[in-house]
């Protein structure tokens, strides 16, 4: 059995819906990936009576408790003070606490106002946390049956202590056995697709099968329990990748680093010294946007309207055949650039097409290469907003297909 | 007192962190403003006998409950048995909420699986609530002292079912006295300026101030409670306003429709009926991206490139008199296109600095109208994507002031 372990978020914002806690499922990701059972996640605000209530509660049925938010200088954080109140264990000025809570206002050239001080006050007991990205020191205690440690809510603060101090500190408490996750990401596929392609694979009861559709790709997860056989999963992947083909553009959890699909393709152009020229139309911008500080491409432009891109290019606009005038246009600019590959996308569909969710674009993806042109057509349907995104996305993959495949033929 | 309302999501995708719950705060604070005291989010997996008891719990303690998640047809969808099993109730056969999911598979020519017997079971005594959008059906019931509501975790389902079917069944049933919100939004001005510029005026001690600083925008919260007069309400926000100056961009609560920076210069834009052609360097397509479906945009290009810029529009590439360049690219577009105003964004730092989170760029940003010229400088530091975000906004909100501007000595 795992230990299990629940995670408690503090804050008026969190329960009047003024902020996503994304805090918790950070935590739980982590947690999860470490070993732990997550039961069960709460968010509260600023009354005392119910900070004590939850504690207690906490104390008594999980073996490990994070708790987020709440130790700020104002009168509406609480933490410390439903803790002691709780667990019955009087406030106690933490002297080392204080001082690095007036270093950081000192290095800021700021006056610490005196609320601050509050911060400084521990339950008898209670470990503390230092914390270099914020004023709030963190604190740990046993309480029942329960570890908790207290952390600020800013997440960034959080995940520094998180990763810095909580997450070693786990590791050496409690005896953690594990699972691991395989996660292999895909675009091009549906859920559904997916399904079908893989329903002819049996899946060992131990094994655990799930899916998450994102706006970027498909996810299709294989839970392993811990200490399972390396050959017997290694296989199962294996079996799975197979059946999703090139729609797989990364695996997650095999060892190496692995990213979305801006990311899959930044590591394949840099590792071949590949630059790019990119022509985009309904992505409007946002093809160039995704891949902000990429040094392999070279050159962009984007143009509404198909009519002033050939016009500015001398190239004849036959709306008939766009993959025809996608590989004139990319031949014009491979002749005045110095980018080895040249990515078009071009698209057919009117003004109101794109503006109405219940009607699909087309979409003309056509890379010019020394191996000669490769050409994708695709259709979107939905927000603008999403045929936007698609349209980057797919135009990307086209690359990245390109690409694998010519890793995979050297 | 308001009512208190919990929020409560059922999934072990959300307890292991695999999903973000965005149900709880969307959720929280359409009932925060229909005038509910939210006390608590809990969320839990699928596991029976956690359901059964936070069940119990939140029948004894809150007036009403909203639920999302578990009301699938797997046999990790439990929402219904644990309702049955916490409060004694008999699940029954429900056969309109059968015929409904039946009917579903009929319209899309798939025969129905049997496990989908299941989701037209519900406690005696619950009322159906119907999903034109998906196949499972909600439910709600009474249970002690609190009114519950069921419905499925899948956000655009629970939208709709919460909009078109929960928020007028709380409306009815209890006796709400909704406070009042007010946010000012301002771009340019941080968290703290802010609060230095407000600090002189007095907030009445019923008046709940509150900040919220996002990667777009920050936002400067007033709450006032339900009844409180309009003349002292206007006046404040005029006070708080008139501190703020030109950097609120937008004011919501006061009836009018309001977006972010987008949504005004979108209203400004059109309400004119002007256009624009914009030239944009560091934000590499991400302000054209962000005005996707804009009709005023009428000419778009971005260039990494100063000196290909320029000498593609054959004007002068004078790095050390960044404004004087911009003016004169901006007229050579002017002179060539046919868009009222021209945006020209130029930013000085060289590629290390761009990358390094620790550096700083200096944007510079050029509207030319037919008044004349309007400039802004700006320096931002941070992570290449909020280098690249800012530049976007910094330059559209150039625009924005000008409109806004325009209007007022019109």
């Amino acid at each position: 059995m795992n230990p299990t372990l629940e995670i408690f978020s503090q804050g008026e914002e969190v329960v009047t819906g003024q902020t996503v806690d994304t805090n918790a499922a950070w935590l739980s990701e982590r947690v999860v990936d470490m070993g732990f059972t997550v039961t069960r996640h709460t968010a509260v605000g600023d009354k005392l009576d119910d900070l004590v209530a939850l504690l207690k509660e906490i104390s008594s049925r999980a073996d490990c408790c994070i708790c987020t938010g709440g130790l700020g200088p104002t009168s509406d954080d609480l933490t410390a003070e439903a803790v002691a109140k709780a667990f019955g264990l009087p406030l106690e000025f933490d002297a080392v606490a204080f001082e690095q809570i007036q270093r950081f206002f000192t290095l800021r050239n700021r006056v610490m106002p005196e609320s601050n001080r509050k911060q400084a006050m521990f339950p008898k007991g209670a470990v503390r946390i230092d914390n270099a990205w914020g004023t709030a020191p963190g604190f740990s205690l046993q309480a029942g049956r329960c570890w908790f440690a207290f952390v600020p809510g800013v997440p960034t603060e959080m995940r520094h202590l998180f990763l810095e101090s909580i997450q070693p500190t786990l590791a050496s408490r409690f005896l953690l056995r594990p699972d691991k996750l395989i996660t292999l990401r895909t675009f091009g596929l549906g859920e559904s697709a997916i399904q079908q392609r893989i329903s002819m694979i049996e899946i060992p009861p131990q094994v655990r099968l799930g899916f998450r559709a994102g706006p970027d790709d498909v996810q299709t997860k294989l839970l392993f329990p811990q200490g399972y056989p390396e050959t017997i999963l290694t296989s199962l992947v294996g079996q799975v990748a197979a059946e999703l083909g090139d729609n797989v553009y990364a695996i997650d959890g095999l060892g190496q680093a692995s990213g979305d699909l801006v990311f899959t393709v930044d590591q394949l152009m840099t590792a071949g010294k590949h630059t790019l020229a990119v022509v985009e139309t309904a992505s409007q911008g946002l093809l160039a946007a995704k891949c902000i500080g990429k040094d392999w491409l070279l050159e962009t432009r984007y143009e509404q309207s198909l009519q002033k891109l050939c016009r500015k290019l001398t190239v004849t606009d036959n709306t008939n055949d766009l993959p025809a005038t996608a590989q004139a246009i990319a031949n014009e600019i491979h002749k005045t650039g110095t980018a080895d590959f040249v990515l078009v996308q071009l698209y057919s569909g009117d003004k109101s097409t794109f503006h109405d969710k219940d009607q699909a674009i087309i979409l003309y993806n056509t890379l010019l290469t020394k191996d000669g042109f490769f050409q994708t057509t695709g259709s979107v349907a939905g927000p603008i907003e999403r045929k936007q995104n698609q349209a980057a996305l797919l135009a990307l993959d086209l690359l990245r297909r390109y690409l694998q495949q010519k890793e995979l033929c050297n």
